[in-house]
C-alpha cells in the first residue's frame, strides 16, 4: 500500500517517467546490484541464501535484457524500478531486500556515474583513432605546400603536414579533457541512501572496488545531489565537437570548387534530389553543424542544476537525455571524421599553387631587410608600399621593376628580392621551434607520434 | 606607408578596437616583451644596445602605466599596438625593432594565456579562502540538527555541518577544475609568429623559462588558433558559479521568514525603497544569478569558435570580454559567499524545531523491519500505510494506537516503535561511512582539513 | 545510376539519416505533395492521368502510414525519400513525375513550415486551457490573503486570485508570440527548387491557397536557407517554458512544509523508493527543470544557423530535432501545469497566518505618516527605526508602547498606528489600478475573462 | 535612521551596485519622474508647491546629467537613488516626496522598458538604412550572375541581385521582430509599487500617457516581475545577429584570394602587424562573431529568470548589462553591415567565371529531358551518369561525345545538349515566382522597394 490515495494523472506519468530513455543503463544498474548485494551478505545485512537467490535473479534479468526480451511494464517509472519489479517476480520477495541500505538516490547516481565513465574511456579511445588517421595523413602529406589562411585570407605557406598536426594538438588537449572527467567519475557515490547515508552497517569500501572506483564519496549529501561529473563529460565533450566543427567546416571549404584542396570520398559525400552534378559534403557539413547541439546540451544542464538547493531534486532527471545525445553525437563525429580523413584525396597541385601567390612572401621580404638592420616597423611599411604599387597596378610583386625596388628602400636589392619569392625557400626559412620547415614538421611528427596511445 | 589608401571608417573603428578592454593585458603585455628583447639580443637577432635600449624604454612605459599616466591614443587599435607606439616614441626607432620575430597574433595569444593563468591561480586561492569559511561554520556548527530534503520536503535529518560540508567537496572539486585550466595555460605560444613560425633562429625555450611557461606550443598554426585554455577556464568557472547559485539559493530561501533558519548580517543585506521592514538577502540572490551570465559567456565562446577555419580570424578576438567578466565575475561571487558564510546566525531553535517533525523518521521505522527480517519493499508498504493514516487523521505518528500499529505489522513493537521516533537517535544511526552520525562527520571535517590548502 | 562510384559508409549513413525524427513530417510531406501533384496537372507540366495516378499511390501511401504498416527501407534516407520511393513501389515510374519543379530543399521547408504552423496553433490553444484552469482558480479563491514576496521575504499581502492572475498576464503574452510565431509561417517556401526557381511556370499562389497559406516566399534563395520560423517558435516557446519554471518553482516552494500553503493532489505528486512517508512534487519539480531544455534548443538552433553561408547547407538538417523536443515538452508541461492547477489544494490558514505577520504594514504606516503630511523619505526612515527596535527586542510592531511610537515621530497617533496593523486594511487600500484590493481584482478577473479564448 | 546596525560590506557594494551600468537610464529615469510628480498633484497626493520644487529640482538635475556634472557619490547604489539624493539636495525635504506612491521595484521596470521601446525603434531604423544599402547594391547588380550554393558547392547560377535580396527579406522579418518587441513594451509598469499596488489615488493612465504608453499593465505583480520585454528584444537582436553573421561570413569567403568575388573597401578592412600585404576583412569577421555573444545574452536572461519565485528578485538587476551591450553591439554591427555593403567592390568577371562551370546546368539538362516526358528521377540518373563519364574522364559536359550522349538517353538530342549549357539561358530559364530569371527579380525589387521604410 502506498501513502497515496489517488492513482497519477497519465500526463504526469508522461512527463515523469523516464524510462524510455533510461533503459540504457541497465548493464550498471545490474553491476551495481549485484555487488550490493554480495556487500550487503558479507557485512551480514542480508543472508547468503537471499544473496545467492538475489544473484540468480539479476542473472535471469540481465538474461532477458541481453536477449531483448525483458518485458517492460506500464507501470516501469524507470529502470531501477523494472528491474527490481522483474527481480522479484522471478526470485520472489526476496528481491524486495535488495534495496535495504539503499535509494534510488544514491543508485541512480551510481548508474550515471559508471555510465559516464564508460563514455569518457570510449571517447578517449575514439580520440586515438582520429589522430591515428591525422598522423597518416600528415606522414604521406609532409611536404605539400599549401597556403596557411589567417583571416581567411592567404598569409603565409604551410606544409598539409603541419596542418593536419594541428589538429592532432588540439584533439590531445580533448583526450586530456576527458582523462579529467573519468577522474570526476572514480568515487562511488553509492551508500549514501536517500542523502544523510544509511542506518546499516555498510562496507562501501568493498562495493567501490568490485565496480573499479578508487573511493567513496566523502559526503552523502554531496553523494546525491552532484552531477559535475555528467558537466565535467560534456564541457570536454563541447570543446571537442568544437575542434571538430572547425575540421569540418574546412573540409567543407576545402572542398568547394573555388578552393579545390580535397577530393571526399563518395563513400562520406552525398548527392541532390534535384542536381545530378551535385556531391555534397554532407558528412563534413554535419561534423560542423554537431558542436551547437553538444554546447547545448552543457549549457541546458548548468541551467537545470542553476539554484537547485540540496540534495536531490526531480530536476536532475534532466541529466541523462543531455549525456546520452552528446555521447551517441560525440561518438558518431569522432568516428565520421576518422572516416573522411582516411578517405580525402588532396590535390597537390591546386593547393601548391594557391600557396604560390607571391604576395605572401611580404613578411619574408620584410624579415630580409631586418636581416640588414632596418626597424621591422619600417620594413614592415617598405614592403606594404610594394604590395600596394603591385596590387594597384595588377601585377604580382616580382613584376615590380628595380627602379620602384629601389625607390622603396636603398637596402632592398632586386636580384635578392626576387630570389626570396621562389616559393621552397619561404617554407623552409621557418625554422623555429614549431615552424613549418620540414625538419620542424619532422621533429613536431616524431613528438606527435610519440605522444599518441594506438588504440 | 600603409597597402591602404582610404583610413577607416570610424564605425569600423569602434567595432574594431579592442584597447578599452584589452589594455587590462599590459602588465603581460611588457613581461612578454622583456622577455622577448632579451631572447632576440641573446641569439643575436638584434644588438645588445638594441636591446637595452628598448628594456629602458618598457620601464619607462611601464611606470607610466602603473602611475595611471599613459596617454592612449585615438590610433591605438589594441594594447599592443599601444605599448608599442608610445615605446618608439620613448625610445626612437629601435622600438621598432621588438616586434622582430613576433606577430601580433602570437603575442595577443601569449598575453591571454599568462592572464588566464594568473586567473585560474587566483580562483583556486579564493576557492580556498570560501572553503575556511564553510570549514570553520562546519566546526562551529557540528551537532546543529536540520532536516536535509529531497525534492524540497523534509527528508530525513542531518547536522549542519554535514550539509556545509557538502559545499566544501564541490568547491573542491572546482578548485581541480581551475587547476587543470591552469595546466592548459603551461605552453608557450609565442615564437609562432603569423601562424608558421619565423625567419629567425629564435630560442623558445628561453622565453618559456622566463615567463613561466614549462614548454613550448609544438605546432605554430595550434599556437594562434588555440582557445582553449579560455574555454577551460569558463567551464571551471560554470561549474563553480552554479555550485554558488545553490548556495545563494539556499541562503535566499532559509532566511525566508517561512524557514527561519539563517540570519544574514546587515553587512550582506540591504533594504527596499519603500518597505521600511524589509531585509533583503540581495547578496545571496546576485550569488544565485551570477550562473547563467557565466555559463552564457561560456555557450558564447563555444559560439564563436564554432566552424571557425584555422588559424587565426579576427572573430578570436571575442575570447577576452567573456574571459574578463567571469573573472571579475566569480571572484565577486567568491569573496562574497565567503563574507555571508562567516557573518551568517544560524537559528539553532527553528532548524532543530523543523527536524523533529516525527514523518521523517519513517526510513528508520521501515529499516527497524527489516532488520526483524521483513523484505525492505514490505516494509516500505506497511510504513507508508501507517503515514496516510496519520496524514489522514490529522495526527503525528507518535500518536498512532497500538492497534493500528500491530494491524500493520506483527513486527510493529509499539513501544520500540515510539523509541524510534525520538530524534538523536536518526541521526546517529546514520553510522555508513560519509553518513550523518556525529562520528562519521567528525572523521569527514578532518579529512576535509587536511585536504584544504590554507590561504 | 547516381554520379557516385562507392557506396556510402555505414558511419555516414547512421551521421546523415534523419529517417528517425523527420518521420513525423509525413503528414506535411504528402499534403504538399498533393497539392503540387494538382499544380503540376493544373499548369500541364504533367498531364491528368498522372496526377491521378500520383493522387492514388498518395492515398495508398498515407493508409500505410496511418495504419503503422509502412515498410520503411534501409536505404531510405529520410522520410521524403522514402515517401517518393514508396509511391513508385505503388504507382509505378510514374512516381518519379512527382520531384518535378521540386527540390528537396523546398520540399523540406515546406514540412517544417506547416508542423511550425501547427505546433504553434497547439500551443495557443494549450496555453488557453491552462489559462482557464488559473482563471477558475483564482475566481475560487478571490479573497484568500497570503503574503506577496519580494526577495523572497514578506512584503505585503496580497490575494491568491491576483497572485494567479499575474500568470495569466504572462501567458496571454507568450500566447502573442506564438501568433506572432504563426504569422512567420504564412508564406509556402514550395516552387524555390534547389535555390533559384525552377524552370517550369509553376502556379505557388494555387499551392499556397491548397496549403493555407498567405503568400508565397518572395525569394527562392530565402525560401531555402530560412529558418526563422522555428527560431520564433522556439523563442516563444523558451519564454513560456521560463514562465512555467517560475510557477514550478513556487509549488515546490509553496507544497514544502515551511509554506505549506498547497498541497498537490495526489495525481501530480511521486513517492519515494526508500522514505516512506515522502510526497515529492515531481510534476512541479519538472516543469521548473525544462526551461533550460528548451533555452539549450534555442540557442543550439542560432549556433547551427551561425555564419552559415547561404543557401542550404546540409547544417539545416539539425533544426528538426530541437523543434520536435521542444513541441513534445511544451506541450507536456502546458498540460502538467493545468492538471496541477485543477488538482491544487489551497491551505486558507496557512496562507492567512502568513500574511498577518505585521512586519509587513509597515510601508502602509510610512504611507499614513505621508498623508499627514511627512515627506515620503522621512516616513520611512521613522518607521525603519520603529521595525529595528521591535526586531531587537522581539517583539511585534504591534507590541512597541506608546512611548516608543510617539518618541519616533509626533504624527504618529498609537491608537491609529494599532488600527493600522489590522489586516484587511492593509490589502484593501490598495485601490491603485492593478492593485490587490478586492475590488481592483474583480475588474482585472472581468478583463482577463474577456481577453480569454476559451478551449 | 535605517533599521540596519551595521554598514554594508564593501565587496558586497560591489557585487549590489549597479550605477556602474544602469546610469544611462537617467532621460527615463528624469522623464517617469516629472510625470508621476504631475499625477500626484493632479490627484492631490502632493500640493502643487511640492511639485514646482520638484519638477523645477528635476530640471536642475538634468541639467547637471546633459552637462556630465552630475557628481555621483560612493553610496549611490543606483541611478535611481543617485536622482532621488541628488534632487533633494537641490530642493530640500520636498525631493524626499517624489517617492509616494512609487517602489524602486515599478520605477526599475518603468526605466528599462522605456529604454527597451527606444532601443527597438532605434533598431527597426538601423534595418531600413541596412536594407536601402542592400537595395541599392541589388540595383546596381541587376544582371550579375554568380553561381548559388548549396553545400557550398556550386549548385545553379543566380543574378547577385537575387542573392542579395535574400538578405533584404531576412532583415524584413527582423524588422517585425523588433516591432513585435516594441508592442510588448506599450503598458506601462508604474503605480504598482513594490508588488500590490499603493496606498493612494493614483491616476495610473494620465502617466501612461504622458510617456507615451498605450495602457497599464493589468496586475501589480506581474508589472514588477515581468521581464519578458528585454527577452523579446533580445530574441530579436539575436535571430538579426545570426543573419548578420551569414552576410559577414559570405563577406569573408567572397573576399578570400579563391573566391575574389568581392573587395572590401580599405575603409572597412585591416592590415596586419607581421604580413605587408595583408588586407584583413575584420570588419566582415567580427560582424559574424557577434552572433553568439548577442544568443549568449539571450540565454542569460532566460537562465537569470529560471525558476524565480514572484515577484521581484535581485536576481533580476541582472537583466540591464545584457540588454545594453546587446543593444551596442547590434548598433554598431547594423551600421557596419551597410558601410561594408555601400564600399564592396563586385568582381564581374570572378563571378561570371565560376558560374559559367557548366557542371552547374545539370538540372535544367535534366528538365529539358522532363519535357519530353521522360519522368524526373529518371532524367536525373541519366544525367548523374553523364555528369560522372566528365568527371571520370577530366571533361567537361560540353565535351562529351554524341554517342556518350545518346547512349545515356534516347531523348538526349546532342544539339539541344548543348545549346542548354549556354549560361544565359539557365538563369532565364528560372521563370518561376520568386526564382532568379531578371524578370523576376525585377518584381521582387520593386516589391521590396515597396516594402522598405526609408530612412
Amino acid at each position: 500500500m502506498s501513502r497515496f490515495s489517488e492513482p497519477q494523472d497519465p500526463v504526469f506519468q508522461q512527463l515523469n517517467a523516464s524510462l524510455s530513455f533510461d533503459r540504457r543503463l541497465w548493464p550498471h544498474d545490474i553491476a551495481q546490484s549485484r555487488a550490493h548485494a554480495r556487500m550487503l551478505a558479507a557485512q551480514q545485512i542480508i543472508g547468503e541464501d537471499d544473496r545467492d537467490a538475489i544473484l540468480q535473479g539479476l542473472d535471469a534479468v540481465e538474461a532477458e535484457l541481453v536477449a531483448g526480451q525483458f518485458g517492460f511494464d506500464a507501470g516501469d517509472e524507470d529502470i531501477h524500478m523494472a528491474v527490481e519489479r522483474r527481480l522479484t517476480e522471478i526470485a520472489g520477495p526476496v528481491g524486495g531486500k535488495l534495496h535495504t541500505a539503499r535509494s534510488r538516490n544514491d543508485q541512480v547516481a551510481t548508474d550515471v556515474v559508471l555510465f559516464t565513465r564508460d563514455a569518457a574511456g570510449h571517447a578517449t579511445r575514439a580520440i586515438d583513432a582520429l589522430v591515428a588517421a591525422l598522423l597518416d595523413a600528415a606522414e604521406a602529406h609532409l611536404d605539400w605546400p599549401l597556403p596557411g589562411y589567417t583571416h581567411l585570407q592567404r598569409a603565409q605557406p604551410v606544409y598539409l603536414s603541419h596542418h593536419l598536426l594541428a589538429y592532432v594538438w588540439m584533439l590531445q588537449r580533448d583526450r586530456a579533457r576527458f582523462v579529467f572527467a573519468a577522474s570526476q567519475t572514480a568515487a562511488l557515490p553509492l551508500g549514501a541512501g536517500a542523502l544523510a547515508g544509511v542506518n546499516f552497517p555498510t562496507d562501501r569500501a568493498a562495493v567501490a572496488a568490485e565496480l573499479g572506483f578508487d573511493s567513496v564519496v566523502a559526503n552523502s549529501i554531496d553523494a546525491v545531489a552532484n552531477r559535475d561529473f555528467v558537466l565535467d563529460y560534456l564541457g570536454a565533450a563541447a570543446t571537442c565537437a568544437t575542434h571538430l566543427s572547425r575540421l569540418g567546416a574546412e573540409l567543407v571549404l576545402w572542398s568547394s570548387e573555388e578552393f579545390g584542396f580535397v577530393t571526399l570520398s563518395d563513400a562520406w559525400t552525398s548527392g541532390s534530389s534535384i542536381m545530378p552534378q551535385k556531391k555534397n559534403p554532407d558528412a563534413a557539413e554535419l561534423l560542423r553543424a554537431k558542436a551547437p547541439r553538444i554546447v547545448g546540451h552543457l549549457a541546458a544542464l548548468h541551467g537545470v542544476l542553476h539554484a537547485l538547493p540540496l540534495t536531490y531534486n526531480k530536476d536532475m532527471q534532466e541529466d541523462k537525455e543531455h549525456l546520452f545525445d552528446t555521447v551517441d553525437t560525440l561518438d558518431l563525429c569522432l568516428a565520421s571524421a576518422a572516416g573522411m580523413i582516411r578517405g580525402a584525396r588532396f590535390d597537390r597541385e591546386r593547393m601548391s599553387a594557391a600557396a604560390s601567390d607571391d604576395l605572401i612572401a611580404a613578411t619574408d621580404v620584410a624579415d630580409h631587410l631586418v636581416k640588414r638592420g632596418v626597424p621591422f616597423r619600417q620594413c614592415h611599411g617598405i614592403v606594404a608600399r610594394l604590395v600596394r604599387i603591385a596590387v594597384d597596378s595588377g601585377r604580382s610583386l616580382g613584376e615590380l621593376t628595380d627602379e620602384e625596388l629601389t625607390a622603396a628602400s636603398d637596402e632592398l636589392e632586386p636580384a635578392q628580392f626576387r630570389a626570396l619569392l621562389a616559393q621552397s625557400s619561404w617554407l623552409e626559412s621557418k625554422v623555429s621551434e614549431g615552424g613549418t620547415s620540414l625538419q620542424r614538421v619532422r621533429e613536431q611528427l616524431a613528438a606527435a607520434r610519440a605522444a599518441h596511445t594506438p588504440v
